[in-house]
């Protein structure tokens, strides 16, 4: 794998420090360190000035790999991450106070000859819009998410525990080039479908049952998001119902996700749907959010997001139905927003029709 | 699995609260809240007075799990965590601003009529000691990761890459009751094992490479962590000579983890021996480390902690000799401080002997 060439994404954020008024930005947020330097280690820091290099700052652990990693920028070596820090910072310099911890802050405030103000999430918000690189990454990812999963469900799946039916997925993904799982995979049958967020258990799947799948493989640090429900034999009235009113739910937020919608619209348009339909009290969830280095990240699509949606910001759109002890259905995509023309580009692509399973 | 019995922790908590002139704790930090209620979802504080209930907080998404997993505390199901934590505490209160971000921090002093006071890590100082239940489970962990090595070393390794190896070994720790594994395992092969935290690869493992293996089970939130070295064929002579000055530091280090112990001592006796064989030098990583609900957690090893070792403290005892570009040896137990008359308990009980493979 080659390094990361993070330019880019310096010269974008130093133009954000511009406007704002800053002489650079102390990061300390491990995914933001990573996605400005290419450095993937359990500790580090960056300094980035407005002006002059970028420095990284590690502890002898990962001294080979930063230089492999981040072959550009300058490195030094330390325990003390937060003096060196400090050390380099003189003027106006933001910190990433919604995570940098009380004492981290204190420590750097009183070894730093600078005036520290928020940094108000101005790396997450770069991190929205995806390069060609990350694009590709989140494309490889979706791929192989769903290629396990349509070998899955091809599987005989009755009689197998939710857990069981978990790790197959889980061992599938990384079969076929995942290099971790995305996040702990969700398999819910019947009455658990209506759990939103449920962990496998030891209950076995059987016919007549709804099966929530969602999960995603990670590549490269890119995580993939996908959930599609099946239903083991030939569905119920209700079932079938409740399907089809999600997934046109999900097909009406998709179609927006192109460029320049305002977000809350894509709200709007899932939420109307479910209305329309009848269904809307028992959708109990947000609708999506962007992912990324991490599988929940900004922008989170909700009423009251002022913004618009960006060309190559990276979406998941998962609205559902969950009725308490009956079942549920959730239907899921990983979508990067592209031009109107183009329409939006569903990475996880396969069918989102209701199938049966045995 | 019943539910956790947290009486004794909160008791030994407000306990020392008291000591301190507080009238109760914000926990943040989520796998404080975690001990102190046994709630394990991915969101929640926990409010604890020194008198009156213990409030667990958490959202929409966790009611139910909460009730569950907590079934003798107050529990409020709210997205605003903190200022539901705000409105309840009155007096002298600590907050964790090790872990608190600065704007949490904010948010919370905002609306609190308390005065907020550094916690200085009580929650972390009560973990190190473990009850009988976390001890079960840590030995639970231990027991399956010793099970599932001895497995591997039996199978034919050489030809198959490190990241192959690593695999299988997670595979058949999840396959004999592992919930989890407990960090990304680490296989090096030869020259790879000179690094101390290296990443799997795609390197064959070959005749006459050392093969060095860092790895362990999660059982029931508990991690396990061992490491063993082994050589593919007859070890050559510079292999055996670091391989029995690592086996004699280690035990020499475990030796000293009973109850009253200087931790200072421990490093002294691991480092002293490697001086004393002469390979001190190459040894360039800490000693050992608490382990728990976290892979690395307090105590730390090393020469400067001042504390003396406290009975049912679970802790690593890791030396190592690295010499890069050749390939390098760590032996490493998880082992469970004991009164001085039974001796410590090594919870990873398996050979530490230099083993040929095939």
């Amino acid at each position: 794998m080659s390094p990361v060439d993070v330019t880019g994404r310096v010269d974008r954020l130093r133009r954000l420090l511009v406007e704002r008024g800053l002489d650079g930005i102390v990061v300390t947020t491990l995914v933001n360190v990573r996605y400005l330097t290419g450095f993937t280690g359990s500790n580090g820091a960056a300094v980035v000035p407005v002006e002059g290099a970028v420095v990284l700052l590690t502890d002898g652990r990962y001294r080979d790999q930063a230089a492999a990693e981040a072959p550009g920028l300058e490195i030094e070596v330390d325990r003390d991450l937060l003096g060196r820090a400090a050390a380099r910072v003189v003027g106006r310099w933001a910190v990433e106070t919604h995570t940098l911890s009380v004492d981290a802050h204190a420590s750097i405030a009183s070894r730093a000859a600078a005036e520290l103000v928020p940094a108000e999430r101005v790396v997450e918000s770069l991190r929205e819009v995806k390069d060609d690189r990350e694009v590709a990454a989140l494309r490889d990812a979706c791929r192989i998410s769903v290629e396990a999963l349509e070998w899955l469900l091809e599987q005989p799946l009755t009689g197998r525990t939710e857990r069981q039916v978990a790790r197959t997925l889980e061992q599938r993904m990384l079969d076929v080039g995942a290099e971790a799982v995305a996040f702990d995979t969700i398999v819910a049958a019947g009455e658990n479908s209506a759990i939103p967020h449920h962990q496998p258990t030891d209950r076995v799947v059987g016919r007549g049952d709804l099966l929530k799948i969602d999960f995603g493989a990670r590549v490269d640090g890119y995580h993939a998001d996908c959930t599609r429900t099946a239903v083991v034999g030939p569905p119920a009235d209700w079932q079938r119902e409740i399907h089809q009113a999600v997934q046109e739910s999900q097909a009406a937020g998709v179609a927006l996700c192109v460029e320049g919608t305002p977000v809350s619209d894509v709200d709007a348009a899932s939420r109307g749907s479910l209305a329309a339909s009848g269904w809307l009290e028992h959708f109990t969830t947000g609708l999506g959010h962007g992912v990324g280095l991490l599988i929940h990240e900004d922008p989170f699509i909700g009423a009251s997001h002022a913004g618009r949606l960006a060309s190559r910001t990276v979406l998941t759109v998962e609205p559902g139905i969950y009725l308490p002890g009956r079942g549920g259905v959730r239907i899921e995509d990983t979508v990067v927003v592209r031009p109107q023309g183009n329409g939006p580009e569903v990475l996880t692509a396969t069918t989102t029709d209701l199938r049966e399973i045995a």
